[in-house]
């Protein structure tokens, strides 16, 4: 593969100071944690760069089960035999890992939002295209376009739609069988929070009054 | 959404302990953030919960667009019009946020790649189903079980397959047209690299030699 | 200009293994960050030879942006028309730049805390003249002084004064309305270090202690 | 001081890390350093954070007393009693450390020289008030500009006014009498350089051609 290039000279210095210090304080649990790991939760969240939950929930290495892609999405269960990135994982989180908990993870200034509301509303006609590799992933949330399209501002709407794209994917995520299964029988918990960036807030979606309350 | 539950009380404390101190400590930047994500890298790591890209490479919010899946893997360029995650994120981390560099990190003990060589030497036939979702994922890996099927030991052919997971992601990148006509015009540059969990060492593809040296 | 004379050529060679290695490989970045700068933080620190903060701090390029003068000092603010090179860069990294973070970083063995204790105390009258550049900027610190004048070994006053120049500094900072004003409104941080060059040591202020504790 | 906070913890953990790569591999030269510093040279360049001479110019802790400003200028000599943060970097690097080199580095994409440019064609008002520290300092560059002005495209001017930022600073550099006089005597010698950040280029003055020629 003759296009790989050397990691940036920084990068490599940064990772000889994790070595010498965090690895080094820690190694009895990495040792330990390379014969397996046992995650407590999977988390789901967006690609973002402003985003760590490892960070805001002060995970330790080997807590979390993490995969992230854009806006935090979950699709629905579709078994069709095509590659499926976000079912795998949620499929080896739950059937082969046994997570407790599933944490759908939302945020503040979504850009993967912004473009689907930028598409529904037909603002952005290069996201129709097939092509479009965002635009398709953002197809799951028009569900959720639908029921924040009465919104009067373009803001409002955007606020409303980061918190589908957490309640949709809640709700795909019981679409699976697997995941429907684990729940009815108590061995899986469903959760979904939004998180916002720059006031360093965390709101809760609360399944009776169907709202996301700060926590 | 009825199945959604709250938080359990130990990620809220943990929370409203981050919001006292890092959160509190750093609210100046965090508010710069909301403005907007200028990440230098994306980094494309596995789900693993014993992967910490961001611990490892002494980063900062804001710093790396993560993109977390089994197996730390890319498909080829297929723009068929279904939905792909890892492209729609490699699409906007490339297209829209421009990053500089795309790091492909692969690890020790990785259980997709374990599934992998399982399923391709006949060891799993239940991933080889239409329907289970890891098994198609890990389809993607399986240029790379033809090119280590020969080495003689399963542990042997595991690790080297660990790290055809960030080879073939890196050939897969080069298939995305504007991944690769960013790589030729000099405005993007691609990196493999191959974390041992236990022993906290970091590998680094290198082109010329077509091997992976410890930095 | 008729007085410059070409570059040493150790440096001239230096600049061409830079750009054969940490720039090549770097290129993408660098063209990237050729678009504008996005600063984190600004840092404040000596001109002295030996302290680096981009070292110190695993810092990439397009991280910090650095002024650096005789002590690290900040004058108060002045604005009656005549030049002030610090106020400018602190005026730029704050107004237009709008970083999170200003860090005024003192250092041990520091030349001009020296020359100022030696003034203050009227060992250097050298230094007390209009004409002296280092004596006149050292001003700024005389208050300082007054703060540690009590203490019995010149020792001890040095390095009392090193750190009053990060506190002054840091005093001074506040007299700037745009920096008080920032502060205020939690859009940015301030922070005092002080660095042992021999002992590889980082000491921090701190508000509540009124003490530079060990980090 | 009340208003200053703890550092960031991604710097904490950074420079624990420094402390235990860089700084443990490197004791015994700090400690030597702590004695007493002696520089080859004395390098005047940007606060801007994608300038890095250290890097450019492979440096080690100890070798260049560094000055970095708004747009890497030197004032004229002016001994009136007030505060010259920059005449007091050079009077100590010339007759306290004896550098044997200044170096002017000017850089591509300079903030500092848009402003000037902007000011000078009077298209920036707010840039001529007297409060302005960013404007003030920049009316040292107001020589630079007249001998620009004719050039017909802004971005002509631009390019052209970056090293007029050099060249300027160079002959006000021989005002300093004591700068004069090292020079003379063949203790010092000046030289100008220009850094292209995008491309990675160096241009250095030559006073023959009175021209800049790449390296």
């Amino acid at each position: 593969m003759k296009h790989a290039r050397p990691l940036p000279g920084y990068l490599v210095k940064r990772f000889h100071g994790w070595k010498a210090t965090t690895y080094s304080e820690n190694a009895a649990w990495y040792r330990k944690l390379a014969e397996g790991q046992h995650p407590r939760a999977m988390i789901i969240s967006c690609c973002d760069s402003r985003v760590h939950v490892t960070s805001i929930f002060g995970a330790d290495q080997g807590e979390f089960f993490i995969h992230r892609n854009i806006a935090n999405l979950v699709p629905p269960y579709q078994p069709d035999g095509h590659q499926h990135g976000t079912s795998a994982a949620i499929e080896y989180a739950v059937t082969a890992l046994k997570v407790a908990h599933v944490v759908v993870m939302g945020h503040s200034s979504c850009g993967g939002v912004q473009g689907c509301l930028s598409m529904c509303s037909g603002q952005a006609p290069e996201l129709e295209e097939k092509s479009s590799f965002v635009g398709r992933w953002m197809d799951i949330l028009r569900p959720g376009y639908e029921r924040v399209q009465h919104l009067k501002s373009e803001e409002e709407q955007r606020d409303a739609l980061e918190k589908q794209a957490v309640i949709v994917s809640l709700e795909n995520l019981m679409t699976f069988p697997f995941v429907a299964e684990a729940v009815e029988q108590g061995n899986l918990t469903l959760h979904g929070v939004w998180h916002d960036i720059g006031g360093g807030g965390l709101e809760e979606y609360q399944a009776e009054s169907d709202r996301f309350n700060k926590i």
